[in-house]
């Protein structure tokens, strides 16, 4: 039977553009999925590279001004991959015009943001995601599904972490293309919302919602050369980021975020200890869940290692044998493949826009709380 | 060449009765020391439990009455390892008696109490010790020297965890003998001070001196039954604490510690990452030490697990050979062997009370924040 | 600049028809290379399998007939991953029709057959690689670079492990479609021509050549049903084999394999211990390398855990960012990559029909060993 | 209630006289036991170190002709930790002298030796121990325990590894006092005797006995300085030597040893894998075992690293609270505390001597196998 197609529009060439690219070419072929998508308009600012890249990837077409995408009939679904300070004004425009949105994380530099877009795409009725991608690392599926399945119980504990070590040397410069990260007036905030994003967007889906904060923040290195002015300014991003938080269930937790953890690459872990078990799970080892299951027998109680390679595993079927790991990119293939899945079934895939303005609401309360110094509800 | 005597006596039949007596008798078998310990007399409330333990032990006298230990001439030294809320009394005596005074840990109830331990064996001049033994875990010795080696260098970041899960169930009573840590009028409080005072006194002990802290307590089960009086009654100590700190020289900590973290045993933790290196440890793997030099090769950058069983390695050519761990156990030994050997060279052992005391204020702070919700000072 | 088409021709719609049709289709977007695979032409003997095969992945053409490749001038290259017993005369023919071959491992049945395969291979004098994935997954890779660099010195001994275990259960049928790997009619051997092979491969990459083996062989299931006949019959493959070798340069190794390794899904594993510094490395782990450097100061001393994903490593500034994994099919687009760049560079790659005969020709002299029950010279 | 006395003559002041004294003083402190070793007699060659040794550990007396003890009213058993080439002459005479007997590992030269030395405790009726203390690492006993209630079912695979790295260097000498070890004159064998003797220890223990094995030695230095002629002498030890053996119930194994694996101080470990489960233990990790549990629910199918520090695991319940681990000397500690216990109830300890003569059998055939090149039945 064949494929209903699905025109998609991407906008931005950066890191993102090239998991994103991927995902669309490789759904099919692993996924059995009444929808196809095409790869039909790749837009940036930078026309060179806007060639090259289209080219790499057979993006059919390009456009410089992502405007013009709003028009054209021949696309479907809007993707936006571009610094987060253009998310607003892309993804509010793409709504009204009726497309389908996709957006990275995080959602918007801020919740009053957000809010419009959640309110765009509400009122236009249009199908949206949001690429928290890591809800799709299967064995953070898993640990959703085990906690599901009630072998977890109450939940007493959190412990989230997110570290890395990329910013470390005072010789990095900040801003421009590829750096706009380490630009507030881009990227809204620092670790916060690039990496501490992530970490409570996986501990609501598990966990729940989030009552109060307390947050602290810190930039290491005061100033750094601009690569648009080529002049030293002063950092205006959190380099690292820590709070306390009471989840309304009861739960407690901390959440840890920083570039400044020499030998930590991509260290997102988190724990959750409830009465009748605990998990806990490192994106450095990505393909392992660790279970510690309470009701085995007192001697032989453990912390397991869950190889999660094996078609009983979330989304493991679709790929190789058991003990073949899978890698980064494919959390962006499973998220493709259930947002896919969410048009054919009506069922909408999550999260959406409305799950990632409540995350962005806690790292709004967070950064407020770091200036305020007093727990702050969200 | 014979060994100089010295005559201790030990109040406290509990479980920290059983390590400082093994102490006292093995440390002379494996360290070269110029004194001696001898166990002259045991002193516990409980006649018949002291019987028992004396004779097991070897204590050549008993006492049911700490005081009359005071008048002894053939007592050197007081080793206190009766509950928390005893400590104040018997150690400003025994100093005022002119005794050498040993202490666990914490120091006291609180600071106010500590200021007093510390005025009373100062003014007295005595020798004087807190147990906090995990410094002498090799390990841990070892974190230190790569530290003062420079190796770390600037520190960004710390972070530690002490989790437990032996108070999960609501069957659990609280007080009495052998539960007395769960009694805060006896106690002081919970984990803070049984935990976290280990944490705390190890992360000052790195890195330096901790400036403020916000912090969260959460006590989950609400009543326990008492094992004095055989009724419910209202739960008072903290089951679990965690905050943020930033410590005197700019570098930012997270502290967490909880007796419901289900499948952890006593993984007291800590992570040190510095502009050079980083260093990781857990007291459930404790014969390793992880550490991270960012002055490797870029292609052969890793965590390195240091197998801390060599002679190079702290305490460790004083027991068996290579590959061949010590224990929980050891860690008293060294401390004993240390506090004699500071007797011996005239250069006094730490932590010393006035070392605690520090410790002891971080503690207040937290529990302090804890109820303001604010940072507090420490 | 537009890239030069290599024309291929797949023969095999299994389980490694799917890892190859994906390295075609994705090795231009992550490698800039001069060449270009095209799908021309999908191959099997199972008309229905191979239709949706080939429309699954984009194949433009389809043959039941292999030998109907051969005459088709749209057809540079013929890549064969047709069970074992077919390699030798479909590589034949092809070399001699003047295609280009790629073969999956291992080369044939046995050493004979793969003598035939080098003869005609060289005597066409077209280019030709043996599918031994393995050398590129990125930390083997790093460890032939470490030995290569000194780091290890005089090499002391090698072992080995390819542990799985999905043939346990007595219910597991032999032979049939996708269960040829458990017929030696078809696939010549069992674990060792399956996954010794493997390991010897990447042996005799990192060490060097084999001079002599001592092996046994064991078949714990003695009887299954065969899915052609559904009929009982003698299982003839080997479930299990270990071998202890000598390899020419002095070095001792023992290797080991089996199916019944209850818990090891796919766990390959090697360590190397040399006079400088010792290496270990594990499949389910692929994403690391163990490394031990004896120059390293004593009291650091300790196994590194290289996470084996930043720019610096083999392959990986193809892919993402550090700390994000890639997979095991990443492992053929980077076999395919060095095969167009060596057909670009005119440098061939490794390893060759040659090289695989080599490690053949131990698969035989241990299958023989098993039998013979004394040391056998390869 | 007073305890019976046990007079102790303990000969051999090396490391193992260390170890064996720490046990007879610390035995009942922590195991309540109908019987107290006293230490009676010290017995060594060398008189100086002699003193020293008695002096630190508390031995009454000393001897330096062991033939001395044999007349001695006032010892009850001899303890034999001396080089192995004086392990029958003592042992042989001490049992027709009456007294009890315990020796280190392994029993003897050879297995003609320890024939020998099993006919005279047989014939004399004596109780008799072999310090096989590895049993008694509670992991390992735990290993036992969980073969024994069916956790692992029908075995199919054992692997044995026990690797070292202190003799790479060519200028460590051998033979003398401390290095005796490497005088297979003194020694009998290198790593066979000294290493291999435990793994087949455990190994027979836990599977049952070995039917037939086929091995290689190695001798990488060939020639080093002897401590005793201060010339080079030809090395006449075994450095390192791997065999496979097959166990009488169908079981396969593979068995190494070495002193050339840089980076492993005492990495002893096996692998049990059954129909049901596996097992894995590493005495580099000594507190934990790895369990894998096929009845599992397959999606949460995982190794368990069980931290062997709970009540309900062997031996521990003598120590101290969960989370605290034990070390090295504990496991001479539990043997003892057997082997009293053995006294106490009638029910001999195990290994006795004809278990370690079963082990001698197996080291033998090894050797023998390393010789002649081909299988050799034990």
């Amino acid at each position: 039977m064949p494929k209903k197609k699905l025109n998609v529009a991407l906008i931005g060439c950066g890191f993102m553009g090239r998991t994103h690219s991927n995902a669309y070419l490789k759904v099919n072929r692993f996924f059995d999925l009444e929808y196809q998508p095409v790869l039909r308009c790749m837009c940036d600012l930078n026309e060179e590279k806007l060639k090259k890249f289209a080219e790499n990837w057979g993006w059919e077409t390009t456009e410089t001004d992502w405007r013009k995408l709003l028009d054209r009939d021949d696309i479907d679904a809007i993707d936006v991959v571009s610094p987060n300070n253009t998310h607003r004004d892309i993804v509010v425009a793409a709504a009204e015009a009726g497309k389908m949105v996709l957006c990275e994380k995080p959602l918007a530099i801020d919740a009053g943001q957000g809010q419009e877009m959640v309110d765009a795409v509400e009122k236009a009725g249009v199908s949206n995601m949001v690429w928290y991608n890591y809800r799709r690392v299967p064995a953070i599926t898993l640990a959703k599904q085990l906690i599901d399945e009630g072998r977890i119980g109450r939940v007493f504990h959190y412990r989230a972490k997110y570290l890395q070590d990329w910013t470390i040397s005072a010789d990095v410069p900040q801003g421009g293309d590829a750096l706009w990260r380490l630009d507030a007036a881009v990227a809204g905030s620092g670790v916060t919302g690039d990496l501490l994003a992530h970490s409570i967007d996986t501990a609501m889906w598990l966990i729940g919602g989030v009552d109060k904060v307390t947050a602290m923040t810190e930039t290491f290195i005061k100033e750094r050369t601009h690569q648009a002015t080529g002049e030293k300014q002063k950092v205006t991003i959190d380099d690292a980021c820590a709070f306390l938080a009471k989840f309304n269930n009861g739960a407690l937790a901390t959440f840890e975020s920083t570039r400044y953890a020499r030998g930590r690459k991509n260290q997102n872990t988190f724990e959750v200890n409830g009465e009748k078990g605990s998990i806990f799970f490192d994106l450095e080892d990505a393909h392992q869940l660790q279970y510690f299951n309470h009701g085995d027998d007192a001697h032989v109680h453990g912390w397991r290692t869950i190889l999660v390679t094996d078609s009983e595993h979330p989304y493991m079927d679709h790929w190789w044998v058991p003990g073949c790991t899978i890698g980064y990119e494919h959390t962006f293939v499973h998220a493709l493949a259930d947002f896919l899945k969410g048009i054919e079934t009506g069922e909408p895939v999550r999260p959406n826009f409305r799950d990632a303005l409540d995350t962005q609401r806690v790292c709004d309360a967070v950064l407020k709380s770091a200036k305020t110094e007093v727990w702050e509800k969200v």
